[in-house]
């Protein structure tokens, strides 16, 4: 994985970097930003990491967040070379406005636009934050401790801590280098993972109460009634869908978010070659083969049924791997 | 990891040898098994896998585990040589009345014994599994990609999927071998973790439903009812209470299982600096740090109070990390 030699060029000819994560940051994005913004310091330039919105709580471990600026100290940007980090259209971190002097793009996501003046963009790589690391190493700089830290929680949170399919070699073998300058595994996978609040753990029970099991299909819901006798925010339910997708029966799980009186934002997930997708699409909605959703307008009966009607013997064909 | 050479040049010298993981095996002790006899054999040397007791359901995606033989099979000892795998201690495994013509420990657990002809055991290895591959590659056999499997998912089992403090940098190194080797990341996450029974599922829910807090102390139980109910066994509950630790504000974390009428048998978990080891004692019990466990005859409500009251303050203090 090598950066473009007009990017390691381009850095070493100038000297004021503005770093931008998209909005909404998560751990690849921050985790990217800063340990490059603590690379282009060490070598004596001026950078700084700018973002729209403020470091949610679970990252907050990542060292120099603290340092992150809000988008409104951006000032003169004209004299600034933009690096925009973990996404590549402006709009994805809301400097559609904003002029630099000049910009580079470093994602690793599917290309949204042709934005940029240098563009490393790297769909197969599993995290921007392994981008960074090869970068890094080719502009010279020796990975600190703090910079080793950023970039494996980049690499974590992106590869599900090395269990999604997207887990490369490549990426072992740079997280054993990590491991090599100072990260603890451990203390990473606790701040990640072991991290909840007791309003998102009190969320869990209410949805696996509401589980249903049909066909090889498991549905639950989390109602707004759920949300504020918790006090657990919409944000939390991110990954409950994999929770029923964990028994080995299941082929399909759904989890129905209500959004508003008979409204619901649906979640999808399968195993092996069941398409969510396909399903998703039926319901006017998309996405992967194994993660889709859709929205629906109807009472909760009505939107579980329309979900196994469309499935229609899909559970129950033989799709897992 | 250098192997001995002694148990190098034993390898080398004789041609039959007996591999016998400790009893209940686990990922560990039979992915190290399988990846050995198949190396062995490699060599053209005689080597057969013995085990008391079957595979289980959660590891029969191990490649060769249907060769492994029953001890029923186990003839002419006097012939062969003993590998001992990961455990250390000839009643760990069931065989202390046999009698080998040679025998050899490789384990990563603390010594319970002396026996062995050659003894290679390295407490500080995060898994048996990591030493194997350094001792196939010592003998020059190339890593095949269901050696690489087997190893890998003995590594994987014993640091929780590099998530536990023994992960170094040494075995994601490792990993990243046997990844370039064929084996999926996400194969192995899925057959380990997204292989629950629809019952132990429906356990999970009802032992959420027993959760109460206080003090930074989460406690559940599970009664013989609820296994009856849901049709889950009693080694389902096994990582159950590390759900409710889970929780950023709790210090420790008690699951009471019950095993007769009045009967409880407590597991204790804790965060940090939080010694559940030093409570497990004060009611009978022991274990490390920040996993313990003990027993107590009481009804439910006496014996969360025995807990509480040995607690005394344990939980409100600042343990964690």
């Amino acid at each position: 994985m090598n950066p473009p030699e007009t990017l390691l060029s381009h850095i070493k000819e100038n000297d004021k970097f503005y770093i931008v994560p998209h909005i909404f940051p998560d751990g690849d994005a921050l985790g990217s930003a800063l340990a490059l913004e603590s690379a282009l310091c060490s070598l004596g330039k001026k950078a700084i990491v700018f973002s729209r919105d403020s470091v949610p709580d679970m990252f907050d471990f990542l060292p120099e967040s603290g340092r992150i600026a809000p988008m409104s100290d951006l000032t003169s940007p004209e004299d600034a070379t933009l690096l925009l980090i973990d996404c590549n259209a402006p709009n994805r971190a809301d400097i559609e406005r904003v002029k630099f002097k000049y910009t580079i793009v470093i994602d690793h996501h599917e290309t949204e636009s042709d934005f940029g003046d240098i563009r490393w963009v790297l769909p197969k790589s599993p995290a921007t934050g392994l981008m960074i690391y090869f970068l890094i190493k080719s502009l010279g700089v020796d990975i600190s401790s703090s910079m080793a830290l950023n970039i494996y929680a980049a690499l974590a949170v992106d590869t599900g801590i090395f269990r999604y399919s997207n887990t490369t070699a490549e990426s072992l073998s740079v997280a054993s280098d990590l491991i090599s300058k100072g990260v603890r595994p451990s203390f990473v996978a606790d701040r990640l993972h072991n991290n909840w609040t007791e309003a998102k753990f009190m969320l869990l029970k209410h949805m696996l109460n509401s589980i249903e099991i049909q066909k090889n299909t498991a549905i639950c819901f989390i109602t707004n009634d759920m949300l504020k006798k918790t006090g657990a925010k919409p944000e939390d339910t991110d990954n409950f869908v994999n929770f029923p997708i964990m028994i080995n029966t299941i082929k399909v799980a759904a989890l129905f978010k209500e959004t508003g009186n008979n409204f619901w934002k649906a979640s999808l997930r399968s195993r092996g070659d069941v398409n969510v997708a396909k399903i998703a699409e039926k319901l006017g909605g998309g996405g992967h083969k194994n993660a889709a959703g859709f929205r629906i307008t109807a009472d909760i009966e009505t939107a579980k049924k329309a979900l196994l009607e469309s499935l229609d013997g899909i559970g129950e064909s033989s799709g897992g791997d």
